[in-house]
């Protein structure tokens, strides 16, 4: 069993405004899908792209919208929980005056 | 793209005092992993066994402590992640006076 606290996990930063916590992956022994904690500052957004593997993702603070691959914009919020299949263009805007802060899962394997 | 509010699923009662959510599964074309969340209510605990799957928790509210194969109890709390690999006895006790919420992943294919 391994425990840790997001807060002490270090950050990369992919984008500006954008960082990144991997909570769970392979180096602990998990073999089928990675846990990983974004944050997102306000104003900012995650990369508006598609690939081949899913997300999923669930919203544990801020507010800002889900856009899926017609453009169409869905609010998320603490407790939203989005699905992205794969294949699927998708990007989420902070829209907030605080961080965007959410969980994101993918299969192993993957970026 | 699937994006639902988790308070608006509905629950089932595996056990008393236990809840559990399904927000991503395969109804919804996820294929490799199943994001659920569970509430153990003050004074109860999830089931203490194990399994040949995975565990992927995160923490969203109330106080507790994980239970390990050995009997060794670490406390969790909001914002804590709790990676159990497949055959490890485990259990979460909720030791606080509110309800200990938490999102639970497993591969999909298994209960």
């Amino acid at each position: 069993m391994e425990i840790v606290d997001y807060r002490k996990v270090p950050a990369t930063a992919p984008l500006p405004g954008v960082t990144n916590r991997v909570l769970i992956g392979p180096d602990d022994g998990a073999q089928n899908f990675i846990m990983r904690v974004f944050e997102i500052a306000s104003g900012h957004t995650s990369p508006d792209h598609a690939h081949f593997w899913e997300h999923e993702i669930f919203i544990l603070a801020g507010k800002g919208v889900a856009r899926d691959q017609d453009g169409k914009e869905t609010p998320i919020g603490e407790g939203t929980a989005v699905f992205i299949p794969g294949g699927e263009n998708h990007c989420l805007i902070n829209r907030g005056g605080d961080v965007l802060r959410f969980i994101c899962l993918i299969p192993t394997g993957v970026k």
